[in-house]
């Protein structure tokens, strides 16, 4: 069995299959970095077509992420593959909005998902915020919510929840919101696609 | 915004849909719950096409992870997606092979990849192994090195790397191995489609 073994070798191939593959369909050049590393993580062209990304949301997030910000993600997942080196370097911090005791509780109690208790929590930070969630709508609808109130003004939301029940209206909501955000417009998404959003943002500041 | 709050219903609503919108293509009980649960970690059906299941695969691993045993994943991402609470009720152990200081430190000086080195050192453990990689082409390729050469005799393999360089053809070597396996064909896979997995094998210990 002969293969690539050098791991910066096998991503940069990879980027050029992708490149090559999408043809014609060029974006511009931050853009292209974000959508192609979803691709990379996906293997899937289709999110060539469903990423969304608002005007404002790649200076807003670099802007935040190099002055170091509070990042919160809605599943251990999103946040297990997110670089952790390059957000220290940055000097910002990252939390899982449902790894907390005390969340799970409260959840259960009020019959509630981890995520929107979590969520409820994350507002009450004073830092500037970045809100990552690829997996739970209800999290989304809740800070869509939080916004709206005028409890929390993101400087980016990746809002990218997978699934059939909730998961394409959650984003619907968030494409309606004037906040710096990034999405992927109907059912598809998930903690590799949100975590490979902030690591295409975190290598872009270097 | 009226949305469905409780997980548990979501859940069920989400495989009521998946059911549905599969049709007629149906699948034996237990290879289903595997493949739906895939379908909805990625809102992709395709994995209904390429997701593979050997013969041996569901009854090898079910005996595995109720004796209790040793689940090695190559990331983080594949390791915090899987459900710890029912892990620990069937007293199995999981570790990520690329979470090592050590295995950095080698693969950095040999130039291979940390999922190689981390590889190498999973061998080693004597107890039944499960072995799951969502990500790293070159550890699945090393790890059928290491069936062949008769190092290691997996109880399980999920081998659903994905990516553009090494993917499929890591997946086709696994293929042709006389293990019990589950796998992805082609580029398609990833850590939550590695994680969706073992939850489903986990549920069916019930």
């Amino acid at each position: 069995m002969e293969y690539i073994k050098d791991p910066m070798e096998i991503e940069k191939k990879s980027f050029e299959i992708i490149t090559e593959e999408l043809g014609e369909k060029t974006f511009p050049e931050r853009e292209g970095k974000i959508i192609k590393r979803v691709i990379h993580t996906t293997a899937d062209f289709q999110y060539g077509d469903i990423t969304k990304i608002n005007e404002y949301a790649i200076d807003s997030a670099i802007k935040a992420l190099k002055e170091g910000c509070s990042i919160y993600t809605d599943t251990k997942m999103a946040m297990a593959g997110i670089n952790k080196r390059v957000l220290k370097d940055l000097n910002s911090d990252i939390y899982c909005l449902v790894d907390d005791a005390e969340v799970s509780k409260e959840a259960k109690e009020r019959g509630l998902t981890r995520s929107m208790v979590g969520m409820e929590k994350a507002v009450m930070d004073k830092r500037t915020k970045i809100f990552v969630i690829g997996n739970a709508p209800t999290a989304l609808f809740q800070l869509c919510q939080f916004i709206d109130e005028g409890k929390v003004q993101p400087h980016l939301v990746v809002g990218v929840p997978v699934g059939f029940v909730g998961a394409k209206e959650s984003k619907d909501e968030l494409l309606k919101r004037k906040v710096p955000y990034i999405t992927t417009v109907g059912r598809k998404g998930g903690s590799t696609v949100a975590a490979a959003i902030i690591n295409a943002l975190l290598y872009m500041t270097k």
